[in-house]
């Protein structure tokens, strides 16, 4: 897929398929999130993918929002360096961009989930505590019958200036 | 460009040709911006392109780190909703993730300047006190003489895990 259409034409999924996500396409979404910008190239981030079935269930359950993972064929856990607390978040932020695009590329939807019982899941996965669970990323095929939501953008005019704040056309 | 080549070929660029930038490229990298993830679908975002080249050199001026700013031929300021501050700046780094990549499939190079002095850059660009400057892309076609940078990356085997933490190998 063109890579501009990719993000242009991305939207988040929150029901998935059955169908098993193939392990090579996890790998290259992961790839995608090694290749992201980071502050002083620190890349301060780590990726668990998780493919087994009753994990993911458990998982799931740990979701405060996002119990949707328990039905998806695979998740990939981003990983956040505590010790890199000043930019950490916003570089993980990229990785997850790169792999929410790429996975659209590979035909896999995903949705940020970030709102999870943060103890119970770093226990259930070893998470070791120099490290916090930035994001869940659940990935899969499209539900037919639950296809991706489109999601109402503001306005090209509402957000984009040209030389100062506040000017909406080219001079 | 192909989605996943654009995201796994970028590499940082600080180094730009004279050459000017197509008004219509730097409009399609912020319609990648403006299709970037964010929670809550808040878009925390505004974007100011500018091309001026007396206001371009100002920037470069006002950059800490960055004053190959003032040599660009155009640069995309990205603003950050100061209201939202749980998750703005996560936002506004996905947002600039997929500017980049959507630059780099159209032929250009870019570099997170994030190191300014905000204030004056603020009143050079008319920024209102609701928001903040979260950082300049300048962009560019590559200068020849110095091609962008492959930056080092941390080993796939550093950074990937299966299951749990520490398990180096799918099950």
């Amino acid at each position: 897929m063109d890579a501009i259409e990719a993000i242009l034409s991305r939207r988040v999924q929150r029901a998935f398929a059955p169908t098993p996500v193939e392990s090579e396409k996890l790998l290259q979404i992961v790839e995608a999130g090694r290749h992201a910008m980071s502050a002083r190239n620190l890349q301060p981030w780590q990726f668990i993918v998780v493919q087994n079935r009753e994990r993911l269930n458990e998982m799931g359950g740990l979701c405060i929002t996002g119990r949707f993972v328990a039905e998806c064929p695979a998740a990939i856990v981003v990983l956040k360096d505590n010790s890199n607390t000043r930019w950490a978040a916003v570089d993980c932020a990229q990785a997850v961009q790169n792999m929410a695009n790429a996975g659209w590329a590979l035909g896999l939807g995903t949705c940020w989930v970030g709102n999870f019982e943060a103890q119970k899941l770093g226990e259930l996965l070893g998470v070791p505590v120099e490290w916090s669970i930035f994001t869940i990323l659940p990935f899969g095929y499209p539900d037919p019958a639950k296809p991706p939501q489109g999601k109402p953008l503001k306005s090209r005019r509402e957000m984009v200036h040209y030389e100062m704040y506040g000017n909406p056309k080219p001079n």
